[in-house]
C-alpha cells in the first residue's frame, strides 16, 4: 500500500515516455526513488509498454533486492542504482534509445550548445562518457555503466546538467522526479536533432559563449529566475 | 470590450502556430498590435497551449505596461514592442523555436534564397543578427534582442523580408496581421528545411539571381502581381 | 457536359496529390488533357486545396484561351501547354514544390539512379534543366520553363523518363493519365529523399550501371515485362 | 487446409511490414516456409497490400513450382528460395525498399556497428553485397540476387546475422519465422537511419569493439541469456 504512490508516478513517467515518441518496442525505461522509504519503482525488463501498470512495476530496496513481485526489473538497474546514490537530490532517471540522443552518443561526442533551446535547460555542453574498457564490461556491465557516468561528472554539478550520453550506447536523463527526468529525455533529444542539423549547415560552428549560455540557464533556473508565472 | 477583437486574433494565432508544428512545449509565442487603441496582445509566458483562450491574452500598452490581467506577458515582450516601434507597418509579430529555423540560426548563417519556393516569399536571403554583445546581455537582454534585429535591417526593408534568424537563438516573423506573421513562420521553417537538404546534396549551391529573385516576388506581391484569383 | 470526366479526373488527381503529402499550402497542381475534344483542364490558381471540386476545375483550349468558368488558371499553366505541345502521348502534368525532389532542384542537380527503386520507374539520372537565362524571364517566365523542359529532352525520350528538375524550382512530372503524373511525382519525391541519405552516407557514390538500369526498368516496362499480374 | 496455418502466418506479417512503416507501394513482401510440408508461401507479385487475404498468399513447393492459386509470386520468390535452401534454419524471409536500409544500400557500404542498438540484434556490421556481374544479370537476375547473398555470408554465421544489404538494391532480413523477419527488418530500419545521423555528427567515428559487440548480442541471444523475463 505504501508504495502505491511511488508505483503510480513511475508507470505515469514510463507512459509518458512513450507518448513523446521517445520508444521504440521495449528500449527505454524510467526509475523513481522514494527516499524516505529507502526504495525503487522501475519498469520490469522486456515487457511491452502496452502491458504496463501500476502493479507491474518492480520494486527493489537501495542494495537491488526484489521488495515486491515476480518480474525481473529492467537489465538498468544497476546503473540506475549507482546514480541515485552519487546523485544525492534526484528523484528519477531515464534511459531511453531515442534516435538522436542515442545518434549522438553512438559519434562519442558531447552535444554542444548551440543555442539558447538547449541554454534554458542543460548548463552547458552535454557530457559524453569515455567508452567502457573491457576490464570494465568483464568486471560488471551495467554497475560499471553507473561507474562510467558519475566519472564523466566528476567536474560538473549533476543539478544544473540533467543528462549524459553514454558512448556507443545512449542517453540517461535525471531529475527531481520520474516526470522531470521524462521531460528531459524530451528536450534532449530535440536538441540533439536540432544540433546535427545546425552542424550539417555549418560544419564549423562552435557552441555559444559564456555569458550567452548563464543568461538562457538562470532566466528559468535558480534563485533569480524569471521566466513563466510566479509560483 | 473594446480589446476583444485583438485578443481573439491573437488567440487564433498562438492556435495556429501549435497546428502547423511550429511550437514545442511552451516556446513560441504570437503578438499583435492594434494601433488605433495603442495597445499590444501577447500569449502570457510559459502557459501551456493547451490551456490559452482570449481571455487570458495579456494586453499591454505600447510602453509595456499591463492593461488588463494577471498573468506576466511572454518573456520577448519587449522584443516584440521594439519591432512594432521600428517597423511602423506590421500588426503581428512571431517568436518560434521550430526545428529547421532555429538550427539554422543555431549555425549562425543567413538563410540562401536556393529557389522558387523561398523567393515567392522573402525578397532575398533571410538575415541573421550579430551575436549578442556582452555588454547587451548585461544592459537589458529582451529589449537588445529587438536592437538586435532592428540593426540587421538597417539596409533591407522589412516590408519584403519578413523575417530574421536572430544567431544562437531562433527566429521572429511578423505580417500586415498575427495569421499573416504565422503564416511566414510556417514557411520560413519549410523553406529552411528544404534549404539544408539542397545543402547536403550539394555543398557548393549559391542563392539564385536577382532577376529570378524579382521574378518570383514581384509575381505575388506589389502592384504587378499575377499570382492567384483577382480581388 | 462532355468535359465532366476529364474534370473528374483531374480533380481526383489534384486531391491524390495532397493526400501523399506532396502539396504545401497551394503549392501544386495536377492539370490533364482531353486529346479528342482539343481541352485540357487545370487547377485554378492559388485555390486552396480544401475548397476544390470538379465543378472549379479551370477548363482550356489548346491555345490556353479559358472554355468554361471565371476563375484564373495555374500560373503554371503554359508550361503545362508545351509539354502537353511538345510530349504527344502524355495525358497528365504535374507540378509540385515537395521537399526533397524541389531540395534537389535547388541543388541544380540531375537526380543520380543510385539503385533499383529508382530504375524501376526512371530509366537513368532525372534531368535538371539549365538555369533560366534573364532573357527568357523578360520574354514570358512560364513558357520559357517549358522550353527548359524541352531543351533538356532533346536527348531523353519522355516516355521513358516521365520527369525533370527545374533548376532553382522544382520538379515537373507526367504519364498517360493525370493520376499516373501523380504517382511518378509520388517516387520522385522518394527517391529524391533515399538519394540525399545515400549520399549523406558515401559523398562518393556514384550511379548504377546501364546494364542494372536496363533489367529494372525493362522489367516493369515495355512488351518484355514480367513483373506484377498478367492483365 | 492444411497449409492455412502458414498463409495465415505469412499474410500476418505481411501485414505487420505495412504496419511498421516499412513498405511503400508495394515494394516489398515477406515469405515462409513450412520445412515438414516442403511448401513456401509468399506475398503475389505487384498486389496492392490493401488487397492482401490469407488466401490469396501463393503456395510454392521448394522447386518454385506453384501448389496452389492463379496468382504470381513475388518476382523476389528465386531469390527467396535459394535463401531457405542455403540458410537451413530460418523460417521466413523479408525483403524491403525501406527508406534508411535501401539508402544504405545505394551507398554500397555495410552497416557499422556503432552502438549497442545495433549489437543487441547484429552480431557485427550488417554485410553489404557485390555489385552483380553482368553475366549474373543476363543468367538469371532473382536466382542470382540469391547468390550475391550466401556468397557475402561465406564467413558470416545466418543465424548470429539477420540481414544483408544488396547492393544497389535492398535490404532482405531473415528469423526463425515470418514475424521474426519482420522484426529484424524493422530493426535494420532504424539502426540504418540512427547510423546515417551518427556519422553525419562526426565523419570520423567507426565501428564499436568486439567485447562491446559481444557483450550486447550475448546479454540478448544464446544460453547466457539475461534479458528480459524468463519464459
Amino acid at each position: 500500500m505504501k508504495f502505491n504512490r511511488l508505483k503510480a508516478e513511475v508507470f505515469r513517467a514510463n507512459r509518458d515516455l512513450v507518448r513523446h515518441g521517445l520508444v521504440t518496442l521495449t528500449w527505454g525505461n524510467v526509475s523513481g526513488i522514494d527516499r524516505r522509504l529507502r526504495c525503487m519503482a522501475v519498469k520490469p525488463s522486456g515487457v511491452e509498454y502496452a502491458d504496463l501498470a501500476p502493479s507491474n512495476m518492480v520494486l527493489l530496496d537501495l542494495d537491488g533486492a526484489r521488495v515486491e513481485g515476480d518480474l525481473n526489473p529492467s537489465s538498468d538497474t544497476k546503473t540506475q542504482l549507482m546514480l541515485y546514490k552519487e546523485f544525492p537530490e534526484i528523484g528519477g532517471v531515464v534511459h531511453t534509445h531515442s534516435l538522436h540522443a542515442t545518434a549522438w552518443a553512438q559519434a562519442r561526442l558531447p552535444l554542444p550548445c548551440l543555442g539558447t533551446t538547449h541554454a534554458d535547460y542543460f548548463h552547458g555542453p552535454v557530457p559524453c562518457t569515455e567508452v567502457i574498457t573491457d576490464a570494465q564490461i568483464a568486471l560488471d556491465y551495467e554497475e560499471q555503466t553507473g561507474v562510467q557516468i558519475t566519472t564523466a561528472f566528476k567536474r560538473i554539478d549533476y543539478r544544473e546538467m540533467p543528462a549524459v550520453l553514454v558512448a556507443s550506447h545512449g542517453p540517461f536523463t535525471w531529475g527531481e522526479s520520474p516526470a522531470a527526468a521524462v521531460y528531459h529525455a524530451f528536450i534532449l533529444e530535440l536538441v540533439a536533432r536540432m544540433n546535427a542539423i545546425s552542424l550539417s549547415v555549418n560544419p564549423r560552428i562552435r557552441g555559444v559563449k559564456q555569458t550567452l549560455l548563464d543568461k538562457h540557464f538562470l532566466r528559468k533556473h535558480g534563485k533569480n529566475a524569471y521566466y513563466g508565472q510566479k509560483k
